[in-house]
């Protein structure tokens, strides 16, 4: 089949790259989704060897289930090993010894086919469009946060970061909270958030410092935990979301000094990201970008890197 | 007056310094205590210039308030604005504009007099000697864990850290939790812990990896957040109690993937420290080391920072 696979250093289109062949569900990919962690995996995240991808929409060919077959589905990224405490208590997304689709020791999903557990995969209604159903992944990260901390609707609220991943939180937390301020760095990017009442600004500046309840940081990149510690009030919560391949020379005295509560955040459940998407309570057609053939990865990953693409797919 | 006066490169002992001449309580200093952050100060942290000490028991000289004169006291070391929302809201500790005793822009205790707002001061009673009393402040400091956390008697808990502070915290939390292990690097400090029914490890062995639900960072020194990220669960929760003068190369990605939460501590109210001490809650006897006259400041300094001392006492 044909597969995207990165070897450590470079991602090569193989032609002939074997199928999944195992007991699991097997399941054809009609769309899949270009994310941040895949390029920080480029740059040397997870040190991962294989095929990449984590978010994507496809139907199913195989399954011991039968009610499986022929079905569109979406698929959770972490496999738990099924014994231990964390995968009995309903956590397989922090068993120790869990593989993660396209992440960890797991090909992923940048291919014609893709494997899971048939426990992993979510029939999708048909009032979601692919191009809908390849942001459950990333959208259940963003709901993570409301399994996390109990919001305030009166909390003053930023989202630091104007990608993708902070397009989403930005639109979930204007779900519970009234006052939310997006800090990006794209005029284009933050006009979509203007217009569903969310707050955005270019740059921090000096009112906005220690006045936030909450902050979640989504930039992805290093610089965005300094911005984020600039605007979070004395005893405040900072959700930390950002994976980064690279580390750097942080402080965290002041986290200490002002009580911060820094929480991080993963991988969300899919169930209440696809009824977010099915009942349109959260849109995301606005965040849609291009489609580009599985041939032709290595363009789509230069427009994908550009500061003011959106969501950008690939088609096997 | 004598005061031990810190330029910002060395420490002088000063036989003439001014008095504190304020309209706040004029207090002469019985005893000061040498605490992990007047060390981090002489090392640069806080930036700071002034008198050192924080930690301190005295007589009042001076007050508007006359039942306060001749009393026997402690001082909450935080001098807040008074108008702000965080001193209106009872957390002056908290004020953007606090002075901190010996730490930022107030004269400290390790000098004849030490002078502080009358609401800062605690009449202490009998039972609490010189000695313990100059632990309520750090005591306090450790109490505010419970402040922040809603501890579960059968959580399994980590201290790291042996220190002075480390120490009350196993002390601390062992009211509330079974099952403590503090994590040192001296055995002569373990000891004591040992008698309290608190485990003791020297090193973290790999079966202690990411077992526990609570883990208390407390070393004051940059190694001690690797140590705590290695034995907290995922979605465990990190007490963050060191404030330290130099950066490191932090890596918050594992708080990312395992969903810690990490949260800043750092000082406690003082009425629940004195309780603690009145009541004999908390025994901080095993932990006096020695006591200097102020004049052999440089020597307590030195005895201070071996790494087996306990607590050491100046005497002005």
């Amino acid at each position: 089949m044909k597969a995207a696979y990165f070897d450590g250093k470079k991602i090569t289109i193989e032609q002939n790259y074997p199928e999944p062949n195992s007991a699991e569900a097997l399941v054809r990919v009609n769309l899949a989704g270009i994310c941040g962690t895949d390029l920080e995996i480029m740059d040397g995240y997870m040190n991962y060897r294989g095929v990449l991808g984590h978010e994507f929409v496809g139907t199913v060919e195989k399954s011991e289930n039968s009610k499986l077959i022929g079905k569109r589905v979406v698929g959770e990224i972490n496999v738990g090993c099924g014994v231990c405490s964390s995968c009995r208590n309903k956590m397989s997304r922090h068993c120790p010894n869990r593989t993660v689709l396209g992440i960890l020791k797991r090909n992923g999903a940048f291919a014609e086919f893709v494997s899971l557990p048939k426990q992993n995969l979510h029939v999708l209604p048909d009032s979601i469009s692919d191009e809908q159903a390849v942001f459950v992944e990333p959208l259940a990260a963003a709901l993570e946060i409301k399994e996390q901390v109990t919001l305030v609707p009166q909390w003053n609220v930023a989202v630091v970061g104007d990608g993708r991943l902070a397009q989403l939180i930005s639109r979930v937390l204007k779900l519970s909270c009234n006052n939310i301020t997006c800090f990006g760095r794209h005029q284009n990017k933050l006009q979509s958030l203007d217009k569903l009442g969310i707050k955005t600004k270019i740059g921090i500046e000096s009112l906005d410092e220690f006045t936030f309840d909450l902050v979640v940081e989504a930039t992805g990149n290093n610089s965005g935990f300094s911005d984020t510690m600039k605007l979070v009030k004395p005893r405040g919560i900072v959700i930390l979301k950002s994976t980064i391949a690279s580390k750097e020379n942080l402080d965290l005295t002041p986290t200490v000094i002002n009580e911060i509560t820094l929480i991080g955040s993963r991988c969300g459940l899919f169930k209440p990201a696809i009824d977010a998407l099915a009942t349109g309570m959260i849109a995301v057609d606005d965040m849609i970008d291009s489609t580009f053939p599985l041939e032709k990865f290595h363009e789509a990953i230069i427009h994908a890197k550009k500061s003011d693409t959106l969501k950008v797919f690939l088609k096997p």
